[in-house]
């Protein structure tokens, strides 16, 4: 197979931690091919000042220069419009944890009063700004809300919030049931282009299955069955413009997979987040749309321009075996990646 | 609250597995409040012979003299209807486990294929032995049988046996929804007593979302949603003679429940066996039919008689205030309790 040009990758949802873990895995993302990332704010305590924004900004850009970091807030009571309107130069949007449904979202906010929040909404309307949502309810003991309904009895408050905010762009973000893949593509009959959904690339790989006596594979949502599985392989795999992708690759020492309670949700695939990916597109005979879902169709979606000048190299797609390390990581912080010690068909290589 | 008695209790599945874990764990039974254990076979190898019973039947008695131990044979290819009718007298049953869906199932059957055991069955009916199922339908890659709906897939296959034998006894083992419910109440109402279910401790708590996370309650047949636990509730306690206690209680050594891919199934709940079940019985208001659950209901399933008469000592329930160990064992081996360091409210008593 002839290399394929990918062009300026761009990967819409990551999580680079701070401390030691974020020096071991903020120079992956370019490992694993992806130009332009989007960060998550979900530290300890959260990113919610300009002066969070701009020295994490500035410590990732150190980390790995020749990466593009999009940075965000964590939407949280303690944001206003006017911290919005001063920080809309420095921000591509908002992330929105429902409280307590995953890592670090204890500071988060209830999906059932997302009307206190409007004020912020509007002023993120005006500025061109993303809302990113973790799009699942979360439960209590009195109802039954759990970790399979979850996202799908989130979904009408989705709705409601695109009803209401038409014109704010809105991302269901690492969606992982048909449920959403229907509603996305339903609510964007209304041609005006303003709500999408991230795919993450272990969601096209997992079931629920994966997940149970794997704790390596456990995240937030975590993976579903397989009618979900294909529904979201063909929302990535056929070139939809509001589906594109978003790794929520989420690094975790081992250690914090390996307890009998308490396991840390997530999945770490940012070294090789293009290869994942790219096996699926293969598996499907869909390469030629590879390119719309890892690039144009999140890039088009946020708007980008000027973020794409600084690459003078795109990202090439090479069909060569590319064993994932059992481990990454120097001793003193380990991870280990998905899929450790398999072979991916394909590497990536920046020309 | 006065102590209750409750007389012969017995459980009717546990794992007491072999070498230094088997030395460990057999003497909980009786700690636990269980004076009958019907034992599975499921070590390895598996119990396939006349020897292998005997020999682990001597071994558990050395273990814990005042426990009677029913036990059991591993269906498979290797038995045959002239062996049934030798161990009649020394076992009360045969398991059977579908290849492949939980520890040391990899000797199982096919249940798309129970045709080639009808001679067996013929064997235990005129022996008046039961049949023991997990019920599970194993999973393939190309199908969409997952750990949630493999028990419900199953289902077919048992009605099925029950109407090729309805003079057999037959037990769908640790159900954990309420399909599984309602088919044996379904199967029930031909009058004929032959199909029940048992019941866990841990299904009883347990959803998905306390073993999503926390490997230290997984187990197989997964916990599922709060439908299937509600029913389980109601069918433990309501008195039903068709549902009676077995914990499945599968002790692993903690690392074994530590690991980041490949946890072993299985939550260890001998130790406390009849206090985590009092306790959803109190909280039901239904503390009247524990008994039922406990002792009866199974005792008089699987005709035991000359099975009591060796015991002197009812088990009493008591209630006081009962701290759950964080570990059991001895340093060489330990084993994570079921809600380890959590405080029960009963506590039982020998008299």
């Amino acid at each position: 197979m002839e290399p394929i040009n990918l062009g300026i990758t761009a990967d819409f949802h990551v999580h680079l931690r701070d401390g030691s873990m974020c020096e071991l895995i903020t120079p992956t993302v370019r490992q694993g091919g992806v130009a332009i990332a989007y960060v998550m704010p979900n530290l300890v305590p959260p990113i919610t000042t300009k002066k969070q924004v701009e020295e994490y900004h500035r410590k990732l850009d150190i980390l790995s220069s020749k990466t593009t970091f999009l940075m965000s807030l964590y939407l949280c009571k303690e944001l206003t419009p006017e911290l919005i309107d001063e920080c809309k130069d420095l921000i591509h949007g908002i992330k929105c944890y429902p409280a307590g449904v995953t890592t670090n979202s204890k500071y988060g906010v209830d999906p059932n009063d997302f009307s206190s929040f409007y004020p912020i909404f509007e002023a993120m309307e005006r500025n061109n700004l993303v809302l990113n949502i973790h799009g699942e309810k979360p439960g209590s003991d009195n109802d039954d809300i759990n970790v399979i309904n979850a996202e799908p009895r989130f979904l009408p408050a989705l709705k409601k919030l695109h009803q209401d905010f038409p014109n704010l762009k809105i991302i269901l973000e690492h969606c992982t049931t048909a449920e959403s893949i229907n509603l996305i593509r339903e609510l964007n009959k209304d041609g005006k282009g303003t709500i999408a959904a991230t795919i993450t690339a272990h969601h096209l790989y997992l079931i629920i299955d994966n997940w149970a006596g794997n704790p390596i594979n456990f995240c937030k949502p975590v993976a579903k069955f397989q009618n979900d599985r294909k529904a979201l392989i063909e929302a990535a795999t056929n070139g939809e413009p509001w589906f594109f992708f978003g790794s929520d690759s989420a690094p975790h020492p081992i250690h914090a997979k390996q307890q009998h309670v308490g396991v840390c949700a997530g999945v770490y695939t940012q070294n090789n987040a293009i290869s994942y990916v790219a096996e699926i597109f293969d598996k499907q005979g869909k390469l030629e749309n590879l390119k719309k879902f890892v690039s144009e169709n999140g890039i088009k979606f946020y708007g980008l321009t000027k973020e794409l000048e600084k690459h003078k190299q795109a990202v090439w797609l090479i069909k060569r075996d590319n064993k994932v390390p059992a481990v990454i990581g120097n001793g003193s912080i380990e991870v280990v990646p998905f899929k450790a010690n398999d072979t991916l068909k394909y590497t990536i290589e920046w020309r």
